[in-house]
């Protein structure tokens, strides 16, 4: 009957939305979502720049679909400069972005790579299109399998290849120049556009940045985020692309939104240019670099033998593998960190839901962004204890 | 080949947005965009809730999908106090909750009864769906015709029926209590979930508010606007529906934009409790009337014989009847008053693409709200010296 609708398809309801609720509660230590650290917000040039846009009534109208045009003229001359064809689209958060791209192109049963695992935002989006996921496991070395890659371009018309190159969500992985060149010229050999998402390609803290892979194969969609580097709350992200790719995105999202917040976008050019804002950006990775180096020296003092990770070299997140706990264990393993007050993501929602689960990795996505450096200390102790009790627990199982 | 990515749907390139690029032009007088009056915007309220929200980095974080709480609160006490077991979501403009309902409910194939002509933006959601759309025109005393609402509920399986009741986009018509209850009684009868679209309800300047149809009919989606209210640069809307629907909603709009601009959300709660908000919407309002005022006055001096329209008690637009140019020759007219630097919307981009030419209304869409009085006097003239010449011109073909 029409009065009982029923939605057309639906969406894995999340993991991570239920955990942020739960952690909107006192007394956990959220390691759970993909926060930025509110006290490192810029919130001295956020006041400079919402008082410069607020004595402009004409940013407070109807504005231009694809968006600002100061602030668009901006990025492709801080982006773009040295590319050909080349085109900027705003959009609202980098997730609209990826979701206008999939609207755009893809058609139940399209064909598409993705990592295993990968960002659950986009797992949503591609699995609400009812695209056909083949997904591509890390291999031994913890590196992108590029020989699984060309094998499944091989055997199958892939429309698009969806990867986070830099610091990976949830793995914190960085392709190496090595992955980079191959998986170019992969896409190039076999036809598959690439896109690429960087929202935490900004949050390097150590070593040298590679190329985009839009610098090494031109037919990348870019999705940047001003999230972690400005603030995520207003919401605003940017894709680079071919011309014709951002001309079909516009169409889109002309249906979708109009167009993105008008006064936040100006404010945002404010930001942006700011003189400041350079030096916040360092505040900013220092602060992340240390956090990192908490968490990962509480994970080498007190979950030896139990679990274990890698370094990483930016991002927000750091991948704790599971040494003696099964793939379809975890989530019910990050359910009774919860009561014990720490939050925390399971690997499961990472994968796609046709990936075997005795094929996931059995993890932990940590995030040392949002939590103060006592607070991640304690909750790795909490978590090695949790770890020993529930070890015990499934062996008399 | 993947390269030549071709999009999965197209939509229909919005004329609309081609004006609206004209129109940035000098020198051009438009009627064409529904663009409310930039010198009318609150700005001393936008100010001070700029200047409360800049303080708050809280604001600038990653917030709830469904909305600001503060500010759904605010709206479920000002707009659900007597509804029970209904919800609130705050959406990026209407557009997006229109958008997110299509999205959750429609697919392709799905019936659905649209008034003819009818909001562009609407028509562009509905097609890229692929709903199959059935079109209600206006009867002879231009009112929604019912008995063809009836037919068209009896003879198909309708799914949802969209409508604008309170100031038509394009006609500025609204439905009379008459309408309205008969409306609520069909969609009962026939168990079709009406969406009633109502960013215009607030602009009423004469007469007295008439029964939303969620307060007649249950299985009623109320989208709300505060574009037209506040400032539509914000891109701020909210959908009020069934708590099962909002919940659905969410979904989607979680994988859509995670969330709309949170900073904007809580301004937008400052504006709308400011003890100043009031005045300001009676000043709209009063200033809205006088522009009504004079374009109808305008029309009836100058086009007495060419064409005809009825003066209207609300909204932003006055649908221009043709009386001696066919349907499928009002479009070449509009784009000859671009000419004369006039911009202006003809009747046929408000039809859906199935619509017959020859059954449209031979009309223009005349916003009142945007340019000066002196402008719309002016622009009337020029379209009656057109119209006189077209005709002319148009009789010797």
């Amino acid at each position: 009957m029409p009065f009982d609708l029923t939605p057309t398809n639906t969406i894995k309801p999340s993991y991570i939305r239920e955990i942020l609720m739960v952690t909107k509660q006192r007394h956990i230590i959220s390691l759970a979502g993909g926060l930025p650290d509110q006290q490192l917000f810029p919130m001295a040039i956020i006041e400079q720049s919402l008082d410069i846009i607020k004595k402009k009534a004409s940013l407070f109208q109807y504005g231009n679909t694809q968006g600002y045009r100061p602030l668009l003229e901006f990025l492709k001359q801080s982006y773009l400069k040295s590319y050909q064809d080349y085109d900027a689209l705003v959009c609202t958060g980098s997730q609209q972005g990826l979701d206008l791209v999939v609207r755009a192109y893809i058609k139940p049963g399209d064909d598409i790579v993705i990592e295993a695992p990968s960002y659950l935002g986009a797992l949503q989006i591609f699995e609400f299109a009812q695209a056909n996921l083949h997904s591509i496991a890390s291999n031994n070395d913890n590196e992108l399998d590029l020989h699984a890659l060309e094998t499944t371009f091989q055997q199958n018309r892939i429309k698009f290849f969806y990867a986070v190159p830099d610091f990976n969500n949830p793995t914190g992985r960085c392709w190496s120049l090595h992955t980079r060149k191959k998986v170019a010229d992969l896409c190039k050999q076999y036809q598959v556009y690439l896109i690429e998402d960087v929202p935490y390609r900004d949050l390097r803290f150590k070593g040298d940045a590679l190329p985009l892979m839009s610098e090494l194969h031109n037919q990348t969609i870019t999705l940047r985020s001003f999230s972690k580097i400005a603030a995520p709350g207003i919401r605003l992200g940017c894709v680079f692309a071919q011309k014709n790719v951002i001309e079909a995105l516009i169409t889109i999202k002309q249906a979708a939104d109009l167009h993105s917040n008008l006064p936040m976008q100006a404010a945002l050019l404010e930001i942006l240019t700011n003189p400041m804002f350079n030096s916040h950006l360092d505040e900013v990775r220092t602060h992340y670099k240390y956090k990192q180096e908490v968490m990962i020296k509480a994970i080498n003092t007190h979950l030896n033998g139990l679990a274990q990770a890698q370094a990483v070299n930016g991002g927000m997140f750091i991948w704790l593998m599971l040494l003696n706990i099964k793939p379809h264990h975890v989530e019910t393993f990050a359910r009774s960190l919860l009561n014990k007050a720490v939050a925390v993501v399971p690997s499961n929602v990472f994968y796609p839901q046709n990936f075997p689960t005795e094929q996931q990795q059995s993890g932990l996505r940590l995030n040392f962004t949002h939590a103060s450096p006592n607070d991640i200390e304690q909750a790795i102790k909490i978590i090695a204890d949790e770890l020993s009790t529930s070890q015990s627990g499934f062996k008399h199982k």
